[in-house]
């Protein structure tokens, strides 16, 4: 079955998908983040098949995300390295494993914890961060159309366009403080 | 062909993608933190086949992430809305689209414009933070296994395990500044 492609939309999340989202990707990355370089440790650690691991290494090192080269201590064995860009993916990785260690926790505690290298204290769950640095939740975030909208987007992000989430209705005291018009 | 499931995994980053990461599943969530609630806005502005739509938005709603309810104005259409845990999804969706407009740009600037909705300001690019709020890169984090590790995940973290990149090899003036043993 072939999966229909992202390449052709206007849309940055669908962009990213197109290179990391097909199913193992994100977890090969993740092991590349902890530091796997070869193909028999991922295939090892993750239980891939091989044929399945050699076409994500191969995508993931045509769009630039991954480095081959030869291992410096093996001419006939090759390493994959994260390039810049893929190193870039870090805050996607982080905030999937605060997802998971949130709501799909074990139940003997986190399988993970992130540390500050050079103080050792807790890393704090990724979020989104104002200028100034206050969290923000979706609530609070206008998406705007930018110049390389296309129609499809422009009608996604209409000026009424909000979030729309059970738990958290946009409260009406934050309607009513918008700036009356003069 | 059946998938692997992750769902067997120790590891917080299978667990979240066992989820959310069908092909599909984080554009439909992304439409959703843009205000769409009903079958037909999902099917029309993504262009998804119904059967793989249904499929994806039952699974979303049983793993407690979208809440499936009558719509006020027609009892006999649903809606969809993100629940506080799809709504925790945030920070994934944000990520995943700073990536996309930063290494596959539109060639006429941005697609999308994200603006604090209380000044409207830019909403900057999400980051791993310290506590103290620098901004780390996966250098500057080490990954220890807690107490929900198995011998997998304690395998992936050994004491030595780092993140390997191209770019950005671990500089050897920081390896000197480790404190040496007394």
């Amino acid at each position: 079955m072939k999966k229909s492609s992202f390449a052709d939309r206007n849309c940055a999340v669908a962009q990213t998908l197109e290179r990391v989202g097909e199913w193992w990707t994100l977890l090969i990355l993740q092991n590349a983040f902890c530091g796997m370089t070869r193909f028999d440790q991922f295939r090892n650690h993750l239980d891939i098949a091989s044929n399945v691991l050699a076409n994500r290494l191969a995508k993931l090192t045509k769009a630039g995300i991954l480095d081959r080269r030869s291992a410096d201590d093996d001419g006939r064995a090759y390493e994959y390295r994260l390039t810049k860009m893929g190193l870039d993916l870090y805050p996607v990785i982080i905030a999937l494993t605060n997802w998971g260690e949130r709501w799909v926790p074990d139940p003997k505690g986190p399988r993970i914890k992130l540390v500050d290298r050079k103080n050792g204290k807790p890393v704090p769950a990724v979020t989104v961060r104002s200028m100034d640095g206050r969290t923000l939740n979706a609530f609070e975030v206008r998406a705007l159309a930018g110049p390389g909208a296309d129609r499809k987007t422009l009608e996604l992000l209409s000026p009424r366009s909000r979030p729309t989430g059970v738990q958290f209705p946009v409260p009406s005291s934050k309607r009513k403080k918008a700036k009356p018009r003069a």
